[in-house]
């Protein structure tokens, strides 16, 4: 894509930070807020709030303008109103100072003759000066083991996963899902109108780096269709790329071009792409986070079958059909198994099978654990999906002991050797369940086991973890 | 369907009813637990325990036998060995009490011979004795208005929606996420095996009675498909019937078997079903929860087109795909709503259209409720949709009073002419933005206003709204 290799390090561990455009006062989102952020989060690296107007800010000294730094840092953040961006970029360009974030909008998206000149210019300015642009109109890159995390007020967790997105708001919200779930991020960016960096850039760039296991994209278009497809399908093969594509309806396309300025292409094309590449397509929020969940912490199935440990009569039909529905299957388990589940389920208000209802799975960790390894043990399961009851006002549920730590301190210890995932149901507006499902999700997401608010999403995960290894087989680098 | 009206009052408004099988402790699901929960929500009418064994039981006298009985009660609500309920209904019949719910297990479910003779015989006895029967294997009648509610222990609401089920289980969750959500029930039936009555009897029922806006059914088999088939089309047309049908696949076909004894028939034959009835199909226990929410709450739109009052860019973009993705429309609004949004929406970093991005409406209580109401007298507008943004702790927001409840106290005075509803994300696991979010659905839902939690999630039952009343015209009996 690109003639020269493009050195993208420097955005995600700078050693010295300057924000262009950072007012004394006036709390808003911009320069102050990430300059508040980077203190919080007690960033390492110098830092240089420039204001013409200002000797000192939040206790730093300030500089009227990036040639009155020290230095030329590592990585600017320009939040300075767009017009004035194109003679900011030429001052860099002076400078030697290659890494710019732009997290100033006003350009191409704003749909005016104006907006897109000042876009073009920019591009033209960071060609001639061979400048790495993330943006306009982003809110850049993040990575929590530099601490730099400047995007919002959650700790920064390092972890596993990739973000590539040019929806700020939409990265910030898989961010926090994935944090309170036990997920951390390893490297992320916001990159916007994409004027200069585009997704292939980062996709290459977090393509290489081992410690990204699974890479979440939220794209609304991209400039090379074509090279992009080849892009992804090799990288998707060793590394799963889950991307939420941003703009397939017409009405969506027009709002695109709104907020990113780029033309979202037909959705023709992007069946065609996702067909070709095999890369996992996501139609939402919760199933881009499930599908994170599933591919950063789980290993790949060992056949397509799942068990469900379920929880009710009518839900055990219910899940069957969930996960048949999903393009998985729900087969009957070895005769070992059976016999065991024969021996220890009692007939009246329970079913022994796959699914299997059995009320004490709930309640008896013991139980649980031992159905967990003996579904380890059957050749016909390939995964294990086990609902997790809260106790509901609605159930005539005895008060008993919290089960959950006992099966979780046991997960951790004896490990998984095939995917088991769980299903958390605290639907409804009862903020006390609401509020313990939550618990019990992160409780299970810290011991690194996806917890799913239900059975359509854990299936939905599962169908996509089955499907991705079916095709590409286990040769992740683990 | 059957030879003389069948006269289903008494099983919801009894006002004498016998517990048969009511242990003296030994505390679990059956006889004394429900006799705890007549008691607990102040059932007015007379209760029988009957424990050959007992004098008395929580406080009150208890009979030998129904043959010991002062009276013949209204209903006898059966919960002993599954070998003794042929010779309970027998004595039944001959006292002349004619309506019996049948809550004991063992009968075709475990799919033994002796099982399924049992309830072949169960079904003889009703027969010629003309008893009415619901049962077996099942938790039984429900109705809030006359305290009848011994399935859980969630206090019963009143309301508009009927809910008739082959998995007790199952209506309990609904209940209680519609109960917690603002939406009550007026009556719900779990039927179990459905030996002598079956879905269409209660379906009858429930179709004459004006208090019932919308019926959920979960079915798993029914005994007559042609004559359910004529049954549902006739009462769909006038009453929203929303239909999860568990054991559609062959994995869900066989637990259903092992649930409630019927065969669950083909995918092919439902599929039909659905087309020629225009029955509301779901797939899951949030989506029935949904659309049961949609058609009790709200007015038939006033067009395909939904006016989605967004937030932030990405989101906007993947929104207006998601309503698009379920059959609806995402239309321009009207030159005058356009103007007004162009006046009064700032250009940079929101956007002035459909989706609308625009943060003052998060925060704003005033500038939302206008934008409701313009929105109420766009042409192009069928229903609105808003996104309501918890503030988390990724988003830099300020911090202002709740404009929750200015916003549901203007919707509740001045009504909505097209239907609209909400969108509450607290996704991830954080128990306090779980439980705000669970406390902000029910804020709405107390109101008459469905909150979803996701936008999936809202498009989804706003597209089966649409596509009932696009079939059926506004010709619900208001």
């Amino acid at each position: 894509m690109s003639p020269a290799p493009k050195d993208m390090s420097k955005f995600f561990n700078p050693e010295s930070v300057a924000i262009v455009g950072v007012p004394r006062t006036d709390y808003r989102f911009g320069g102050l807020s990430y300059l508040n952020r980077f203190q919080d989060s007690g960033f390492p690296g110098r830092l240089y709030p420039i204001n013409p107007k200002a000797d000192e800010i939040n206790g730093l000294k300030a500089y009227p303008s990036l040639t009155a730094l020290p230095e030329a840092p590592d990585l600017a953040i320009v939040c300075v109103a767009a017009r004035i961006v194109p003679a900011i970029l030429e001052e860099c360009g002076r400078l030697g100072l290659r890494h710019i974030h732009i997290l100033s909008s006003g350009f191409g998206e704003v749909g005016t003759p104006e907006g897109r000149a000042l876009e073009d210019r920019l591009a033209e300015v960071a060609r001639e000066h061979d400048l790495l642009v993330i943006g306009p109109n982003c809110m850049g890159p993040y990575s929590p083991s530099a601490r730099l995390t400047a995007w919002g007020a959650i700790p920064g967790m390092p972890g596993p996963l990739g973000i590539i997105s040019q929806s700020g708001g939409i990265t910030q919200r898989l961010t926090e899902y994935a944090w309170r779930l036990g997920l951390g991020v390893d490297k992320a960016v916001s990159f916007g109108n994409g004027a200069v960096l585009s997704a292939s850039d980062f996709l290459e760039y977090m393509a290489e780096d081992d410690r990204i296991r699974a890479i979440c994209m939220y794209l609304e278009s991209v400039p090379d269709g074509p090279a992009f497809l080849r892009l992804a399908a090799r990288v998707n093969r060793d590394k799963p790329i889950i991307l939420f594509k941003g703009g397939l309806s017409e009405a969506g396309a027009s709002t695109a071009a709104s907020h990113t300025g780029g033309l979202a292409g037909r959705v023709g094309l992007w069946s065609a792409f996702f067909a070709q590449t095999g890369v996992t397509q996501v139609t939402s929020m919760d199933e881009w986070l499930d599908a994170a969940l599933a591919f950063c912490f789980l290993p790949p199935p060992a056949g397509k079958g799942v068990f469900v440990v379920g929880g009710g009569g009518g839900n055990s039909v219910a899940y069957a059909d969930t996960f048949v529905r999903e393009g998985l299957a729900v087969p009957r388990l070895s005769e070992k198994t059976m016999a065991w589940l024969k021996e220890t389920v009692p007939a009246a208000g329970n079913i022994a099978g796959n699914p299997l209802d059995m009320w004490q799975t709930f309640m008896d960790p013991a139980y649980l654990i031992e159905t967990l390894e003996r579904g380890y043990q059957d050749p016909a399961v390939g995964m294990i999906v086990v609902d997790r009851l809260i106790p509901r006002m609605a159930f005539h549920m005895p008060d008993l002991p919290d089960p959950n730590p006992a099966v979780v301190e046991h997960l951790k210890k004896n490990g998984r050797p095939k995917p088991t995932a769980f299903m958390v149901d605290s639907e409804g507006g009862d903020p006390e369940l609401a509020a313990a499902g939550a618990s019990l999700r992160a409780l299970y997401g810290g011991a690194g086991v996806p917890a799913f608010p239900s059975a359509a999403r854990a299936a939905r995960a599962m169908g996509h973890l089955y499907r991705y290894y079916a095709r590409f087989g286990r040769n992740r680098t683990e």
